[in-house]
């Protein structure tokens, strides 16, 4: 019951590989989205088109999809690449950003979970809580939290789905089904720049992009630690320097780049959860 | 002839109550605007789908309609969250930007005044001078002025209207068809950074949201006052620590995030204007 | 075989001029374009309505269109702002953002470039070595580099077209098909922010605006090669402060802002390549 690896070893990786990550985000955080990835040495490509969704998927070592601003134009393209990265075995990751607010984003998301195998699902513990029916609330696209069983609920859905649950909140959630992390890294900063959650989203596609074409869900779900105690320590970091949520957003790309192995494994503070 | 309560009060209203502004903006400044709201204490989210305008609209605290990036299929939706919200008491704020640019702009900013009831209309001074057709004129969304009796012309507009005109300058207006306050604070940064205009419109979205149910136009009149203070001397103490227009973005979500009661009510600048 | 001003005329000229650019730019780095556009001393503005593309691209200094996240949608607005601005005499700027990741990217590459009278022509190295034919390769919007001919393939391409080609990278090149510059200015981080490419063709727009209606081909050269020295110039001066690329961001609109003609002109590194 640990990981197999540090968090090290995958923050090399990533630096390493430079992975390709494809992403479908919303209007608000695209620019955030992409400068994290680059920050922390990935290679972010923004596709919306129907018309290239499936060969930018393809070529893409993970497809981050995000439904904060959805229409139903971007929700086709992104079955569409969907598709095409389930058929070239690359991983997909799916963020249900606002999921209980409408009942457009509760169909959209439900469509996209039933239509697309997905490798991670990460929102935060409101989105997850009310989508995984553990009694999540959400204002508009903030949590107001989830109700006390959520991570045996995630367990049990990331069971029988085959994949990894991720909910990111005071403490983050990590599941693959068998273990149940908890990530006790971050900053009550990071809830007052908009996008945290979409650009932890992002880290994810760019660590499982990095995991190998045979990557096991068990494996996955070490990437998503990985991605977001690299994204919490950087926040912490940044919020030793900031003196607002502006410095910090600046900030937090400043330590993403400069982040180093020594240091992330020195602060990480990965728990397990029996459940 | 004066405001009911201190700047300072409004404040206080927006961060214990948090309001949800639902944005329709424009795509350069969504970011922006979202962390805006976010520095100040509420709860922005941004949602541009047709099926989910009216939803959004109805349980958010303030609409905020801005056509800087328009296009037919937002627009649509900008009417259907519009009406959803005058039919849910919800304050509607419009933000016409552009507007005396192309006669698209123009065609689009009549619609929505004539088929949504606005509580507030916000512009700078050379969109509303077109709009209300006191001669202003602008360069694509800059202001180039507007003419001299722009103040009388709103103030007549918004008696007949029922609504709060705001037009933002070196100085700014706002205007309940009764009252006619003049704005003294600010600093030339604030037209060095895109979308400055966008964050007082969502800024004004979350203290409008926070009037509550019964505001009386008087009362919305006063929202707009502390929102620009607000934002204006958030904008005064950015500038005191920063090299650029870079620096300033960033340091003005800071001061904003930072902003105290006490600063805020003493460096207020705030008068009336007899017309 | 030099320019005919120093690149502080070209400087001078866009902030006495303020010339409004018409941006037709992808939804990853509209904020930074126009941010980039403000601290030089430009007026942009974003419009991509097919309803109002052409009456914004005719009152426009320069139209600078940039497929990075292109729908079918808004080039057929780019398409009616292209034959509007050729038409009126503005100068057309077009970036072939991720040319060579996707077949669809390809073909409206070539659509733009065959249906629109071209005043410059900027990508990266991979991008516009793969666009000519000269053997680049993209991952992704990021260049993995191009064939040794490159400068000459350009040369003869600007000639045969009578436009300026540009290709970003550790050396620029700017060729009017007769003269190529090389441009040795710059600096590492600005690989490590989304949008460097974007912002370096929403300048090139601003300069090209400012070369005045009757300007020759060697004209617009030359407003390229001072639009990319103040990018590159104001890089290396931002890098001297920032510690990561987030704040480097943020610096880089205050070197632009502060920029004086006196320090780009003992910076600047322009060269000429004999091919």
């Amino acid at each position: 019951m640990s990981m197999a690896e540090p968090v090290s070893r995958w923050l090399e990786r990533v630096r390493a590989q430079r992975p390709l990550v494809h992403n479908m985000t919303n209007i608000v955080v695209t620019n955030v989205v992409a400068n994290a990835l680059l920050a922390v040495g990935a290679s972010p490509v923004m596709a919306y088109a129907p018309e290239e969704a499936a060969d930018m998927a393809r070529i893409a070592k993970a497809l981050a999809l995000n439904i904060g601003t959805l229409d139903e134009r971007v929700v086709s393209a992104m079955l569409i690449a969907g598709h095409a990265a389930n058929a070239a075995g690359v991983p997909v990751i799916f963020d249900p950003v606002g999921v209980g607010a409408t009942a457009y984003r509760n169909e959209t998301a439900t469509r996209l979970i039933e239509s697309v195998n997905l490798t991670v699902l990460r929102g935060n513990q409101g989105e997850i809580g009310f989508l995984l029916g553990a009694g999540g609330e959400v204002q508009g696209v903030d949590s107001l939290g989830s109700g006390e069983h959520l991570p045996r609920v995630m367990k049990e859905w990331a069971a029988a789905r085959g994949c990894v649950a991720v909910a990111t909140g005071p403490v983050d959630y990590v599941t693959d089904g068998t273990r149940v992390f908890t990530l006790h890294n971050g900053h009550a900063l990071l809830s007052f720049i908009t996008g945290s959650g979409c650009q932890a989203t992002g880290l994810i596609g760019a660590f499982c992009g990095a995991a190998g074409a045979l990557a096991t869900v068990e494996t996955y779900a070490d990437a998503c630690v990985a991605a977001l105690t690299c994204l919490n320590v950087a926040g912490e970091l940044a919020a030793g320097t900031a003196s607002g949520p502006g410095g910090f957003q600046a900030a937090l790309f400043d330590e993403l780049y400069r982040l180093d192995g020594v240091t992330v494994d020195r602060l990480a503070r990965v728990d397990f959860l029996e459940v």
